[in-house]
């Protein structure tokens, strides 16, 4: 490896994404300093080879590239104020979750102090941090990806820039995010019918996990749909999804599970058929959820 | 292959589905017999070799082993119904949707006429039926399995037998199925995050993918803590999901998009919380999605 892709890094929040952070830049061979308001955190990094930083002023200067991994925008700005002299010519790369409005007005105070800005998300669990296959995307400062690349590289082998505006990160997150709780609600459901029977969950998890299959290669098709505003080609249609909605009931009596969350998908389902859309894809969902546009 | 591997097949109901069954029965060598209200469906599937048969009746003669797919139980009885003295000694398969209880009185009518039952679900679009790797799922009569099982396994390579109630693969699909409406929602009201920033939704199809391998991979560890009743080694806490629920607000905010759909999920991650789960795993919700039991 050559010596500029060993960059001198600082890590700054060692929580257990920032600790999986640290460790795969000093595996990497990355001069590493960490940082943590709670210094206990930093002992099994000292050990494999960081410097734990004394002040995060001092964390900030002793590196050009300062990656940040905190709770919210609002912490990192709070942990970054008093080494905000220290910030002129750095690259500061936050991968922390929050709002697109947090992550622009991160950038704004960051830029402000005189250094560049990069807002990325780690699209993985910790353990996964440093593998090949593992997503990390990024938006703002092209050259500050374009120079540390190989470094932001070693966290994750798909790692993305995904345009200059310094929120898109967190535009993809909540985007890309929004599949996790519902998903989960529902194989919780799952399982819970499985358990009035008296049956182990773990009994379906391979049928749920090919499931989740089917439904990943049902995705690029209701992208395509959803761009083009062509919902005609109906393989699913919303009335198929309406006549559905009327299984609730016959769930509930058969298993005694709750499934009132469920409400408000299917209004969302009938409001598409009322709309016009009953015979279409049920991606023409997507034109329901959007409001009308508010008033200029 | 073996002449006994190759029973005379009746298929009834001739949808998209029933179509690909016919075809996959045909492809593979079987007799194959096929019926459906409206006639015209069948004319493909003669062209390939299949017969049409005149009435019901004489479907359900032509082969020992009877497979249906119609849309729910009722109307499959309700078409196998000038075809009872015809049963005795048949093994009816059914391949529809519908409630666990449907699946109940189906094998009650069926057995009633002196008929074999088994009633399955194909976990797949047509397109993949025939597949290796496709699905399906049955529940009932064991005998008819091993009977009639390479027969089976033409319609998918991933055949299983779930156990010998009737209504174990409905059951199956209530409980595997609950993440599809869900998860999909979701999904759309993230194209819908992007739109809002004039964005293609197909920028996202690659990591709303990868995002759902990442939830597969979540679901046998939760359903070891489902099933073992321990939710203490909680990777994702319930406080976790509660603190971002505060972000809708935001997400409207920012991309006026309706997340509406979403309150009663918070709701039940609240109700996780104030049960005692807060620092336990969000699969606590499963306890949460269970009603008290009825009285007797």
């Amino acid at each position: 490896m050559a010596e500029s892709d060993r960059t001198p890094v600082t890590v700054i929040g060692l929580g257990s994404m920032g600790r999986a952070l640290a460790g795969a830049f000093i595996d990497a061979g990355h001069p590493t300093t960490v940082w943590n308001r709670t210094p206990g955190r930093a002992a099994a990094l000292v050990e494999r080879g960081a410097v734990r930083a004394a002040t995060v002023a001092a964390a900030v200067t002793a590196s050009p590239l300062v990656v940040t991994c905190l709770t919210t925008f609002e912490d990192t700005r709070s942990a970054l104020e008093p080494a905000a002299t220290a910030l002129p010519g750095r690259a500061v790369v936050t991968l922390n979750s929050g709002a697109p409005a947090g992550a622009r007005a991160m950038a704004a105070w960051v830029t402000g102090h005189g250094a560049r800005f990069l807002a990325g998300a780690v699209k993985n669990v910790p353990s996964a941090v440093g593998e090949a296959d593992t997503l990390l995307y990024y938006g703002g400062d092209r050259t500050v990806f374009d120079e540390y690349e190989t470094a932001l590289r070693t966290l994750g082998g798909d790692t993305v820039h995904l345009g200059d505006e310094p929120d898109l990160a967190a535009l993809y997150e909540m985007a890309v995010g929004a599949t996790l709780l519902p998903a989960l609600v529902g194989f919780f459901q799952g399982a819970a019918v499985l358990q009035s029977r008296g049956l182990e969950v773990s009994s379906m998890v391979r049928y749920a996990e090919k499931w989740l299959d089917m439904i990943k290669s049902l995705l690029p098709v209701y992208a395509k749909e959803i761009d083009s505003g062509d919902y005609t080609d109906a393989a699913s249609s919303v009335n198929l999804f309406l006549a559905g909605s009327a299984h609730d009931a016959d769930l509930t009596e058969e298993t005694n599970v709750d499934t009132a969350w469920l409400t408000p998908l299917h209004d969302l389902v009938r409001r598409a058929a009322e709309a016009g859309h009953g015979e279409h894809s049920i991606s023409a969902l997507t034109e329901v959820l959007r409001k009308p546009e508010r008033a200029a």
